[in-house]
């Protein structure tokens, strides 16, 4: 088999930094300390693994801009109707890297017709408390 | 209560036309016309809400435009998992809007996080089949 | 493509009007008011949408009786698993419609061959805590 | 702990042949051999707790009528969104025992609200496919 | 139709018995008591279902030991997501029945791949929880 | 943020290496080459992280022996309920790998009680056809 792979010319530590930015982008300073520091005691793969598979290989692509991007992890967080602490920190993602509230709104709604209106409206509720107490963080 | 309610100046017909041919636009001429005649013995209604509500008051609104709000339709149904015969319309959908190949892509591979690898790779696979298929619409 | 479409005679305005009143009746006074409070910061429209088309369209279709959309809808709220505020609304709505506690038990038990005993158990103590504070609204 | 346990007076067999017969009163004669038959190579156990779990002890219950429990089977199969072999099954139970075709067509509509318009459309087609070639059965 | 059933040479009472005493072994003593007595008001039947049938007939069966089918049961309620009464419970029990910590990690870290990164997160910071509380019960 | 990373001493192309190792060990030899071939057109990088991630990185890992592991996995994909095409192939990777037939039954009996009867029963008749059909790989 062929070995061509993603990235591959970066090794693991360029990825995790850049992974480790990224996700310190969209998520606010320190997010990803306090991911490394909840993980630590039971699983720190899992977070070493989300930032440097989730946010270094994969939010990091191109293709869409990650505007786009955040408001389809909204999306697919609002079908899951369990995910409410990703729900939350990826809305307030999505606010960090430009998008609106309205388009939030808009997202939410859309999905109703897939995902049913009782996880839309949990969500537009939850979205409705990230906006009242958001502050756009310093980068 | 107060009666403000969404796009009230509007008849129910103007609402219905207008989601007909936002319907038309998405999903290519006659899909409409499928849409009622499928669910015609069974339940009519079902295609006239899903005419007037899912597209004359929904996929209609502003605050996104239609090629985002395709594609966080497209990560909605990836999630839901057992979605497939709208995924296959939505992401056709999402291409007839504008959306390219590679946005797509990038959308179920970001969804993948959320909703698993099994529910993405079959996603990615059923893309596949739409995309070797597809011809844009004469609108 | 013909333009028969649900209840096209009356205007959006009558239908609302229609949902509200339907929605105070299945789930006591001035639930109607504290969806649209909820929502007013974040999505005016999604409560107007619950009401017109939810209540309006949907519920207070003939075809089964009330009693009955109460308990179907249970179960369904059950299956989701994550919709408890939606779960804990509708058992108090079946109840105020004239389902009686022994129905709704009956019905969360049933559901848990699909549905999984996890989800039927939490139900379960869910719908207990509804009947421990239950009263009949005044209509 | 008190052992005060379900229908306790009644022996398995009972409990078994019980279940039989309701399983065959609702779905069709010989289905229970069916069932039988299909998991008989693979673990007779799961057919034998289906009947005398599902049918002898749960279906068998007072407390809401057959019809009703059929229906809200139904809901529980469209929610799912997977469940497409036992959707069918129990649509085709519920037209068995009594209920009429717009009635599963309203708790299918019903459903739309909290399993998504998606979940919906699939279940009302397949309700479609099962009303075309339904004939009651002879008991 | 035969009828081969599953324990059939068992009396109800026997297999309840079973049932409770593979119960408060896996998840400590008392904890039959427990569920008899929170279900007791609401729906004694399902209490005396899970014992009965769920550890009675299920949990109680050979074919794979009862470590294994702990880790089997926490891969399924990771999964639903929703669960998560169900999934502190089944940690515990775990524990119980001889799983290390390590395993427990591993099963949560090996359902991300299907159930997803949030689902599986979210599990390992509840397996954090009960790590951090677990005292080993004498049985 | 310390860099602390999993398996951080290897490279990428070792873990790749790996991944398709235990890919082709656990489901076959050509499996890594037909999976990198499906998705060749449409999203190489998706076969490259499911083998170097998931294979390289998840699978391989200690603390569960690779048959407990595929158990776990057949359970999450029963539960998922729309993870068919996953699902067969876990149960033959599960086979290939040391489980028996009886042990990958008991998980799916198991999981019934929390995924539900329907879930369980379609992925019993799955399993049948896989184990009708199975036979050994040549390592």
């Amino acid at each position: 088999m062929d070995q061509k792979v993603v990235n591959n010319s970066e090794s693991r530590s360029e990825r995790y930094k850049k992974g480790e930015a990224l996700l310190n982008k969209i998520h606010g300073a320190h997010t990803g300390e306090a991911i490394v520091s909840a993980l630590n005691d039971i699983c720190p793969d899992l977070a070493g693994m989300t930032i440097e598979w989730g946010f270094g290989e994969i939010v990091s692509r191109s293709g869409i801009d990650l505007r786009t991007r955040q408001l389809v992890t909204v999306a697919s967080c609002v079908t899951l109707g369990h995910a409410q602490p990703q729900l939350r920190a990826h809305i307030e993602g999505a606010l960090n890297v430009g998008a609106t509230k309205e388009e939030i709104v808009e997202v939410i709604l859309q999905v109703a017709l897939y995902a049913g209106f009782a996880a839309a409206t949990n969500a537009m509720l939850l979205a409705k408390e990230v906006f009242a107490s958001y502050s756009a963080p310093n980068h």
